[in-house]
């Protein structure tokens, strides 16, 4: 089973769109973990129980866990979410980006050290450096296109025969990267107007969708204005909101109730 | 004592502008390495010791290590450096970049955990996305502008009000994002004319230009288009044709013997 397929059936089947973001940073963590050898671990095992039945994915972000040396830790995380909770694909966030001879290391990271189902990527070194994630079919490729910083206009928006950038990423992705319809793009949440416009542009390819929670985005306007003509196409992903919902002992019914109410926002206007 | 200060030195004292990339492959090591449990970090040492004299950097390439789960290699051997080679930095080439809040850890991954003395970016997510790094003032921020890669082109020669890409991310660098004094540049060696325009824009900013040796780069081409006033400002990368000089057991005898020739080569024409 792909990548794409995994997702698509988990989309349909349990009706949710909300990617559920594993970024540990142990000082958030609530205090039962302060002596956890483990802990880096054990937080994230915990959300990912309380909050798969709201999931369309899991996307731990690498850094959070490479600061800290943890890469035991994540390798972990994602076996346990496979052998768990089947069905629910795991997205490495790792933004990676090299010449293609280095990419097939990353590649080897991603999919193999770590068995990720999809992994993030960044086009700026062109599609060389993209190919060794592409070649795996069965994998998720899911490119950076508009993301959801402030700074995201710096060079995305830069006008390219009168079109910002991102939107020639937008095109590259869906018409010439995407062989074995295994790309995704990234698309944030604060910017709607151009989630529409990306949309035009690609069709049915899904959209990985930051920036709501933390970072302020609109719920209704990304689903009206990206969703794709059967209601899914998205996965609206949430870190901070869901993980540290309560830093309390309640921290997993407070992030079960956290991607619950993000998962209704979002149903009520697919 | 600052990257750029102790990058500026190294070029003046040893006269080098060699960077020697550590990008280690356990299939290309020699035979002698088999039966070693530790022979990531063994024979990069082996090819640091061989090859220092003619180093004014060293640039191990993570993705290489993380492959591998040798992440401790990889910290023992920037340790290992910063020990017995005092005064040559360590450029991390991770090529991060993502927004602040996680770039943030991938600052601790590069300048704490790992304790690099520079680290290479992508700016593709725009300037809050480096500013973490760019703040680390006695660090040093590689900014990717025009690469070595045969697909570069794809997103960086777009033009934008008439000029390619890598040229604006070349002006932000240096007139925007430079603050601190701790920028430099990656610009591939396989481009000669771009070379020379983005020396035109950059002044003093040094360089670091991969693609010699194995991508096929021309060194007089490279010194004679790139270099600034004083003979120095760049630090050219060979990885491969340096380490795997000779698969025999005089690895480390032709490991030297290439990286001597390059800075040869390159001091020719400086």
């Amino acid at each position: 089973m792909t990548f794409m397929q995994t997702l698509r059936d988990r989309w349909q089947q349990a009706g949710t769109l909300v990617c559920v973001g594993l970024d540990p940073e142990p000082a958030k963590f609530p205090a039962r973990f302060a002596a956890d050898a483990d802990a880096v671990f054990a937080f994230n095992r915990d959300i990912v129980d309380a909050t798969a039945q709201y999931a369309c994915a899991f996307k731990p972000q690498i850094a959070h866990f490479a600061a800290l040396g943890a890469e035991d830790a994540l390798a972990r995380l994602i076996a346990y979410v496979h052998a768990n909770h089947p069905g629910i694909p795991v997205i490495l966030d790792s933004k990676r980006g090299d010449i293609g001879s280095t990419a097939q290391h990353y590649a080897s990271e991603a999919f193999d050290r770590y068995a990720a189902d999809a992994v993030t990527a960044n086009p700026y070194l062109g599609r060389d450096s993209v190919q060794p994630f592409l070649d795996r079919a069965d994998r998720g490729v899911v490119v950076l296109c508009r993301t959801s910083n402030p700074g995201a206009g710096d060079l995305q928006d830069l006008l390219v025969d009168g079109r910002p950038l991102y939107q020639h990423v937008a095109e590259k992705v869906a018409r010439e990267w995407n062989g074995h319809g295994n790309c995704s793009l990234v698309v944030g949440a604060t910017w709607p107007a151009q989630l529409r416009e990306v949309r035009a542009i690609v069709g049915e390819v899904p959209f990985l969708v930051p920036g709501v929670g933390a970072q302020g985005g609109d719920v209704e306007a990304v689903v009206s204005n990206a969703k794709t003509a059967d209601g899914t196409g998205l996965m609206v992903s949430s870190s901070r909101a869901i993980l540290y919902a309560s830093s309390g002992e309640d921290y997993a019914d407070a992030a079960a109730a956290a991607a619950k109410s993000l998962r209704d926002q979002i149903n009520r206007y697919r």
